[in-house]
């Protein structure tokens, strides 16, 4: 099996599985309790928001731990948006973004919020002279995602956290979910108030997730309640998640530029070799400003699920688009917006890579490729 | 250790934490991922979907799977008031909910919403009556618990449904996260329309939970995007937890009866002895409509919190009041409501069981109850 769809979702590290296990067996106590068992989860919960506020490079009490990425982005926007009503009505954010972002300013719309989604270049970056422009006295929040999931390009997070600096009444969220282990990102001094991250996307488990809130920035709660996490999510804290994805975040971050010099190796080679071997083939994944993980490619003429199915029969797994629009089978929103006709828009694969993937198996995977397409070619005359 | 908390949390089952392992390790796929590692993750949760609802009696396409019990009664609450705030704006609750349901109801207050909390009479049941002389023509939504999580009172909570049988408009909500395994509740035939459930609470993981949600109720999205679980609860799901909650829940139904009835004797047998041998205690459980499993009591002069950390140096393990409020040391809610006075509420002890205590832990706990008190005595002499 070769596995090249990591932006969908990764396999666990065996080490994050041993220590949820061990801490649900061994730790299970709410660390809400006041008695030893309580205390000693509690304990664990601290550490693992200390790890992880010493990996990112802010303080622990920024740190909060949520069930992934989706209710990040949620809780990041509609909390800011609705607890700041009173002082404007106005967000920016693009028109790349992932449904979770998409969606919730939809839902804010339906309240009375206005939103503008900035639309990016032809290389599906969002410029910043836009966000700029865009910017009015009621804006109160500017939501950019750091790396587009579904082409890979990187943003001008430190950039537009710069200009962010003058307006110091709009809090700026972003979602970092693709970013996480791929492009490095130091929260504080990017200026970022708020910044959504999604344990599964780095070999961390499915139902963890972080928020980065900066210290001062209040919202309304999504889930109310019982007031954990420094009151900004509540519900019995899940000791083990936590714990496990502040080992995956730590895992991730071992030898990490080792870790993106090979992604960015195995890209390379993929986009060289697609680009000069196959003539029915073009790449939407800009040259420069792209995150080392992601190369996403049309094939004229072809619908993008037959061609997932046929590198499936060979044992290699890659994407027609973001996973969660896939079933959908719309066109992808992001080839779109930088002008891609929907013909190319509904002929995409994504390849999406880990620090696991091996060089060796770029010729594999590109003789595959080349196999299928022309098999079709002869079913197609 | 003999650990008596089990309302704050219970221990995972041996046989849950393996599937979770073994489905994040062999399904690690996406289930919205278009191949077959997506597919199959897909199939799990579609199993887990199933045997969850064959287990509590209603359709497949009405089990949500979240993140706990917080998450579940918020989607719950403030979905139905956002998705029907057109319909009205009034809201019907008790007084001795959940911190989740209050908290949840305090927030829509602040949107406009106006809640009425009914009172529970002096032994913690709310009355039909009531909730009946509550309602109004702008009625949307009727929430009710349905065991109390401090002193284990059992809500009417069949003919609450009957009685809103007779109001089409008002949306039924039941907070069944104390009762699961412990006091059989039919969903449909009570004429429910939301329930929440949490996985953590009969031997599941952390943060794992469900809701169900009657055919045809439409909500607002707590966590929108991807429109994953039927559109109501966005986000990659989380396979393995999903099997896991649905594991939990089919080895606590194993033998209902059996377990139940365990409960009971231990539950009685606590009753007994304390109310027999021990003066300065009074028994705030409920005689009758009470569930199996918690025993609430005061000590006439004591504060709670020096009475749980003199049992936990015996090994033994209860709690003050619900793991929520306990750090905040407030005195018990549901005990106030029930007319109790303020220094009874501060001087409660929860004792709360499930079907792996054992019936000769009971006059070793009641032995180290009265050791503590006989010290305590001396002490304060
Ligand atoms: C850019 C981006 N944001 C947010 C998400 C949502 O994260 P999750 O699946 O953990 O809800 C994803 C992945 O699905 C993503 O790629
Ligand atoms: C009655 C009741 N409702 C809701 C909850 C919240 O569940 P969770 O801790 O899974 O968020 C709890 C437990 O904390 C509870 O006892």
């Amino acid at each position: 099996m070769i596995y090249l769809d990591n932006s969908a979702t990764t396999i666990p590290y065996d080490e994050v599985l041993d220590v949820f296990i061990k801490v649900s067996k061994d730790y299970f106590g709410n660390p809400s309790s006041i008695h030893r068992l309580g205390s000693t989860a509690e304990r664990l919960l601290t550490q693992a928001r200390e790890n992880v506020a010493n990996i990112l490079g802010c303080k622990p009490s920024e740190i909060i731990f949520t069930s992934g990425g989706s209710e990040g982005n949620n809780l990041a926007i509609k909390g800011v948006a609705l607890f700041n009503k009173r002082r404007g009505n106005h967000i920016i954010t693009s028109s790349i973004e992932h449904p979770s972002v998409e969606e919730a300013c939809k839902q804010l719309e339906q309240l009375g919020f206005e939103v503008t989604y900035v639309k990016p270049d032809e290389n599906g970056i969002v410029h910043i002279e836009d966000i700029k422009t865009a910017i009015r006295n009621e804006t109160i929040l500017v939501s950019i995602m750091h790396v587009n999931n579904e082409v890979g390009s990187v943003q001008p997070i430190t950039e537009i956290g710069k200009l962010l600096k003058d307006y110091p009444k709009i809090l700026f969220h972003v979602d970092h979910v693709q970013g996480v282990g791929k492009v490095p990102l130091h929260f504080p001094s990017a200026n970022i108030d708020l910044c959504t991250i999604s344990g599964h996307k780095f070999h961390g488990i499915k139902g963890t997730g972080i928020v980065y809130i900066r210290s001062g920035v209040e919202l309304t709660q999504l889930i109310s309640g019982g007031a954990q996490e420094n009151s900004y999510r509540s519900g019995t804290e899940n000791t083990a998640g936590a714990v496990a994805i502040s080992k995956a975040l730590r895992m991730t971050f071992e030898n990490i530029d080792n870790k993106i010099s090979k992604m960015n190796i195995i890209k390379r080679a993929f986009i060289d070799k697609l680009s000069a071997d196959l003539p029915l083939i073009t790449i939407n994944t800009p040259n420069e400003r792209s995150a080392p993980h992601i190369i996403n490619f049309s094939i004229n003429g072809l619908k993008s699920e037959v061609f997932v199915h046929m590198l499936e029969e060979q044992g290699i797994y890659v994407s027609t688009t973001s996973a969660c629009s896939s079933k959908k089978q719309a066109p992808s929103k992001t080839l779109l917006a930088m002008g891609k006709n929907e013909q190319s828009a509904n002929s995409s694969i994504r390849i999406s890579l880990t620090h696991f993937n091996r060089v060796e198996d770029v010729d594999i995977v590109i003789k595959a490729i080349r196999d299928s397409l022309t098999k079709l070619e002869k079913i197609m005359r």
